[in-house]
């Protein structure tokens, strides 16, 4: 059996979301090796489930209404959230009673409190969010997506081999192309920590290096990794994800603009952008894995709907079952050898 | 008459781009009132004219072939660039001999140039590089673009101003909302520049300050004028670029994956798609200009097409008739009274 504790408290609407989510995972999912401890305000957890189905075994951890707030600063909520789902959830898998965790709560407290309780793999300075990006050739590895906001070469260096480590066992590739987010590609474009993290990339023979990259480049499978810090990674998945949704609702316009565009649509785009819809629904990508820490630990997107909160629990699984944390391990020791 | 300078050397593919793109632009637009002098290989331009038309009147200053490289330093390019296309064109118009410049050069080199030779508007600290977005709900003002890789509170705050003036120009809205580009609405998110400037605008009773923004707010329209460092402005907008070349391709395979798709594309989603194309194919957005300065300065994207090209002497010749430099120093005066 799989084991997965989940924090069913955080994200913008908290239970409103996570619980319709385990629904959703346990009906659409391979599930039946998966268990839930569901950590929450234990009343309103057992009432949702007495009336929605949850085809997987789960058990509640009652941990009333408390919540780290997004609103709330990481370095003063690990002080006093001993008592909320995040904290107990985390705890949970970091003493070995689950194999994984997933939350859609405060970014940077999970960050901590799974650093502080989980514990980084040996020799990561610091562990990163990462996660798949569709592009025109297939799919890209991009990290980090929000842990770090401020990055120092040899940190965006270790976010290269971890890349490397992930695309190999997320992917399948096992010398991947690796690119260093810039606003150019000469040389001598942008700031000097990315400067000096070029030369450090560049020196490392393990590192299958294609230089700087632009933003254009994470979505046209320029490279299969992309390495960027947490702030400019974080802003240029979400000026995608923005984007997407921009040519989905200029669409939608088009359609409702005129009679011939309406004909159209009902003749032959329906089918066309319905398919497109099934590619690219940012539900379909949600879950992005901390990698560089001892277990597998997920972060939920605060925003994202139910849907998206399954899938975060099916990558949960999927890393799992394919040994994640083992595989960036083994990675992580034969790339530094 | 309006008079623009054209560096032809610049841009990933120099002439090849920007001669076409003249041309274009004579056929295209407006432009019985505009006259051209053009700054680059003089044989050249003139065989291309004997061959392909320009509707316009132009004159040719012959700088032979001497380019600054995409790839040159711009402090170090400066020093050595005189007999250069682009050193010529912003020096002819910082004379006063032209209205506006054009270039599709080494940005860095062509904004140190601007502001050694044209100068700043009084009190500006730096220009910044501005353009309009297409949003969900219509368009807004970003900046800067690329300009500023490092940015101080108080420039950032200058940009509010700067961005406040342009969208009350470029898109005739007197209050404009504010938004400062973050990885969270939450005030203590982000960088301590960011935090500090949020500090800085907050107490500005001139600006509509609409606090942090997001990557996809962007685009969603939430903001009338995005203001972020030319850095993380550079990531956005290229990333988002990306973002909607990779839905463009992912409609192109969908169509070519099966035959009832090929049917359903003949029959009506072409005509969608192609409307969709006018709407926000890059080329139609190109020409930035620098906000800031004493003359209307426009930078051309490196990599753009001829229509491109097109577009951002088109973009120059209606801020020179728009009064751009005029009304920002008006705005900019009655802002900071």
């Amino acid at each position: 059996m799989i084991k997965i504790a989940l924090d069913a408290m955080g994200g913008d609407s908290g239970l409103g979301t996570t619980l319709p989510g385990i629904s959703h995972f346990s009906k659409t999912y391979k599930a039946d090796d998966v268990e839930f401890v569901i950590f929450g305000n234990g009343i309103s957890i057992n009432e949702y489930f007495l009336q929605n189905k949850c085809a997987c075994k789960f058990s509640v951890i009652d941990t009333g209404a408390n919540v780290i707030s997004s609103e709330e600063n990481p370095i003063h909520a690990i002080k006093t959230c001993h008592n909320t789902s995040m904290y107990q959830a985390v705890k949970y898998v970091a003493d070995g009673d689950a194999d994984a965790v997933v939350s859609a709560g405060n970014t940077g407290a999970y960050m901590v409190l799974s650093k502080i309780l989980v514990g980084t793999i040996d020799g990561v300075l610091r562990p990163a969010l990462v996660n798949i990006i569709p592009t025109k050739k297939g799919k890209t590895i991009m990290l980090d997506l929000g842990a770090n906001t401020d990055c120092t070469p040899d940190k965006l260096h270790q976010f290269a081999i971890m890349g490397k480590a992930t695309a190999k066992i997320l992917l399948n590739i096992t010398n991947p192309t690796i690119g260093l987010l810039n606003i150019g590609t000469e040389k001598m474009k942008g700031t000097e920590v990315l400067s000096h993290t070029y030369d450090l990339i560049l020196k490392d023979k393990n590192i299958n290096f294609n230089g700087f990259i632009e933003g254009n480049n994470i979505t046209d499978g320029s490279v299969d990794v992309v390495v960027t810090d947490g702030f400019t990674g974080n802003i240029a998945l979400k000026s995608i994800e923005g984007a997407v949704k921009l040519v989905a609702s200029l669409i939608k316009d088009e359609i409702k603009l005129n009679l011939l565009s309406k004909v159209n649509y009902f003749l032959g785009g329906k089918g066309i952008l319905s398919n497109l819809r099934k590619k690219l629904s940012p539900s379909l990508y949600n879950g992005a894995p901390f990698v560089g820490l001892n277990k597998v630990v997920v972060k939920s997107h605060g925003g994202s709907d139910y849907i998206g909160f399954a899938h975060a629990i099916h990558t949960a699984t999927e890393l799992v079952r394919s040994g994640f944390v083992k595989n960036i391990k083994k990675s992580l020791g034969e790339i530094s050898e």
